[in-house]
């Protein structure tokens, strides 16, 4: 896509399934998005309501209503917010009705249609249009993404792992054993809808091991990591409601330092308006903490050295529905579009929160 | 009933509907009591299952499985756990079953079948029987519940409100003046089945407003309490699973001061084991708190005064599962059995919370 | 002051005592004004140290460093973000700085000195001033405020329960009987400093009753509110950190409805860029809650009437932080200089939160 | 000592530092326990107060009030309370007033005063002493502690660590591979007193890195664990007040599986009334979880394998002050003196919690 479009006309959206909270929190983020306008969001179970009152933050900020996705008609940019699984088989429907498309689903994330059916468990059912898409990280894949139609929003977990791990491996800083991240993972992340699980009472105390083995990020994970480092994931949910924050172990070779970890980040990371490297000596926030975060497109990363060891602990933190999700969305358009990176996403986050 | 059972002879009790979570503590107390042995526990969803798997706190403490109500056989003791509305109609099917029945529920709480109807939007299914039940508060019915075989346990909200009201209005020293009563209430109030309202997400960090005007419990307030003064509930719901603190804002008389209210504190609960006066001039737990409550029974009780309007704060924390629910209905067992009134109420609380 | 301010150029900007959480919250909104530019932020315990450690949700974003309030030196605007009773001793001393001052403590709001007497415990400082300045209030004073250049920033939970009031006294719907206020507080209110009351373990799962009667804002709402009517404020903390819910009973003469409670706001309110009326018959989001309103300027307003009794409750959520204090004098000052009121506070709040 | 104590005697109990949460903690558990009495407590910043205003939950429990230390007078059990480094400088003061010691905090806990020295980075006072002290794990030492008269207390995240890894290491189902344990801490694990890092507002959302490395309770792990495998600690605090959950991951050799985890726990851990196994396919509570354990003395242990990798996840829940401090006291004396195990220690945990 040419890079010229800054002009104050704006580009108009739709939102396919915009009732759950990645829908939504795109919906708020567009809406405060000079050049882009909303004109559509669908919503099978809301048709017919207005957004506002499913996303009650909105109120009064629009005057949209849910339609159904049947009725959707032509946009410049078509936003897909469905449940995994969903898009992927009617994807040709949507890209007869705009240029650009974002999922922001795991569909089209990856790239080896075998890869796909062994994280996901089924075949995928558009193999053939893997290879259009654009994985939706802007640190690793900028440059793609300046011509990109096609983008396949990253995966929250993923994305505050392989950002936390990017440099480092690309630059050679560890050792090439196994590497175990943790997640402490926001309620929001499973999504809009109530569960047995999601129920307040059995929830609000909780430290859950959702996800001890066998987390499907690890394929996305695996798949944008330079290496062939054997990476584990395991996944917890917490009291927040928003918010990742990942420890990471890792191995530093013999004669390494913390000063070359330090290093890697600054090399990769010097000019990414959203990457923030918080390791602090004095005061109480001295690491990454989500807390700092809701609502904003940062993500923070921090590490600690174990220097009798060679241990290294990384820690990132994200908001799951912004760098997560919907931030890393408009972060991406607004590469495709050649648009300032940060417009619309300028929201500083909460002290206290 | 006689108060001659003191032996180790323990009642067989079962419990209807054990699945949700005024049976589910029921049941966790009724396991502790030495007077009392639990056999059956019924639900309907979960027939079949053990109980710890859906009440987990009871692992290893019982290997009961629910059954279905159907298969209900005799007991000393039933305990109907159901929803609102669910045991009146089918309640000579468990007088067969028991000498004793305990209803949890709010069918048998209101004499008057017309008041009844107005709380409860249709008329009772069986306004015969209302006269045979208790109402199962041993602050104000001590006396009844001794020979008592039928005990409608009082309602959670309600309970907070009478416990602070009762010695005030029955010593006179409250004005014939509106009474507005704010009860913040845990999400464990609304029961164990999840909805929309109830979905983490939407209710972790929330205050809300779930019944500015016309609670139902006004109708069990105003039976119970002496005098015919105007009571105005208003309920809101917070992000602690337990509990319920209620502010009540009520009037006193010129010439009348904070000792008044001390001394007819004093003079009706002097004895009662499970209400405490909490009233503290230094430190940081100066009133009742729920808090401190959660697994109690305990019904703490506080007061502030604005001697220039003649203002009063009456202040009234209970667990609303226990004081407000399960517990209540244990302590009701106890005066019915003669057993000693605390016995199975003894935990203390936990401070931190 | 005049209305065409409006050029590119910025203001400079002094928060005097920036190291709490009122001084932070300004410094966060100013950093993202496009017409003010904070140039000194003072405090005594962090002089030399970046801003950026104590508010680590501007790391990025500046580069300011505090510094001791001696050092202060002149601006177009001095914030005063101190605590209450340290301004108004001083108050020539940053009178000297600048020409618009705000304060956002209690030192400035009363008109009348014996009223600050009774409310604060000791006489004003300098009660000669209080006439210069205009309680900072958009709402009640906007004429008042174009063209004010001392601006006192109303008390937090006065202004919840004032923007709820305010419509209904002023054009009669309200019964002259007592009024009865019930906050519920984020603990954020108590400001940046630790004590035994805020260790996380005493608090976290408290319902705390602190100041069940005498809260000193009940002289600022009895200032601004038309009528002489009781007003009686019980404030209660929260789990929540930010926010503050008022539930306000009042009563409505006999004939009047809801309808008439409506027509008041609407009025009133008409134009009001940062109140909402929210009341919604559908879904799970009925009614003003503060779990939607964190890092936003709106006052949600709701109420439910109770016909057979005349009772109405009204219902008034905000951020203590932002309405409540920082956003507030935000619009304060948009209306001071002609900019556009809603400039620099258009953050539409969050959902899930 | 003898194991013929049974009788309804009760041993008298002095609680040194009785302020602190450990110290509440045991006295809220003593005042439940058939065989012990508790006679003092005492706390410097507290002295001539009821303990009733420091730990609200033992409102008309007790009518104890703290002493000075200097005022100590001679008991059967003498347990210390006191900060970390507190006790050892003055063991030979208080093992002149009692004969049995139990020790609560890290003073001596570790054989080796080298050892201690490393982890706590200066000399310990009395190193000649350390012989005499059993490490306070029933499930590792309880034979010693039947005649035990010096207990030092395990860790709180020392012992969810060790409880886990034990019969894997013991049994050799483990290779010798560096194990990772990630734990989530509660804020009452960081004391009673308040500070910056525990004010509410800054605590109360946190997900807080506090010891990425270099914790000192590695030195404890390494000493009581079987092998001389790399062990690896990193803490994370969480909003929760009680608890902690740790998981650990560890590495199994080729052609072990889920059975021989099973197995192990099961030969290892089959008598042991605190030890819970929790690994259940259906519902929503299918591992460990602080939330079901506040107040209890459980350890529950859960676990889930990666076949793919030969990774094995551990899950650990405790309460960090019963299981991690106070109970696990408790189950020692009760070991030490031939009580019932679990005497004083039936609370079963609520649910929902």
């Amino acid at each position: 896509m040419a890079s010229s479009d800054q002009g104050s006309k704006q580009l108009s959206v739709a939102i396919v399934g915009g009732s759950g909270y990645a829908g939504g929190e795109f919906l708020r983020l567009a809406l405060g998005h000079p050049h882009l306008k909303v004109t559509q969001v669908t919503s099978e179970r809301s048709a017919g309501q207005p957004v506002a009152l499913v996303h009650p933050n909105l109120r009064g900020r629009t005057n949209l209503k849910f339609r159904k996705a049947a009725e959707l008609e032509e946009a410049d940019i078509i936003v897909l917010a469905l449940p995994h699984g969903s898009a992927a088989g009617r994807i040709t429907e949507f890209e007869g009705k705009g240029r650009v498309i974002v999922d922001l689903s795991a569909d089209f994330r990856l790239k080896d249609p075998e890869v796909f059916r062994q994280a996901y468990g089924e075949a995928h059912p558009a193999p053939d249009t893997l290879g259009n898409w654009v994985y939706g990280n802007p640190e690793l894949h900028r440059e793609e993404l300046r011509t990109a139609t096609r983008i396949a929003c990253a995966g929250c977990f993923a994305t505050s792992v392989i950002l936390a791990l990017y440099p480092l491996l690309k630059l050679g800083v560890l050792l090439p054993k196994d590497i175990i991240a943790t997640g402490l993972v926001g309620s929001s992340a499973a999504g809009a809808s109530s569960s047995d699980a999601s129920h307040h009472p059995e929830r609000a105390g909780s430290l859950r091991v959702y996800k001890p083995v066998g987390h499907r990020h690890t394929a996305e994970v695996q798949q944008e990591l330079p290496g062939h480092f054997p990476i584990h994931l395991t996944a917890i949910s917490t009291p927040r409601v928003r918010g990742i924050l990942s420890t990471i172990q890792a191995w530093i070779p013999d004669g390494y330092s913390d000063r070359d970890v330090w290093s890697a980040y600054r090399e990769v990371y010097a000019a990414e308006p959203f990457i923030r490297i918080v390791k602090v000596a004095r005061g109480i926030h001295r690491y990454p903490d989500p807390m700092l975060l809701d609502g904003t497109n940062y993500c923070d990363l921090g590490f600690e050295m174990d220097m009798d060891s060679g241990r290294v602990v990384l820690m990132s933190a994200i908001d799951n529905l912004v760098k997560g999700t919907a931030g890393h969305a408009i972060q991406c358009l607004n590469i495709a579009h050649g648009w300032e990176e940060t417009t619309g996403l300028e929201f500083a986050g909460l002290h206290p929160a």
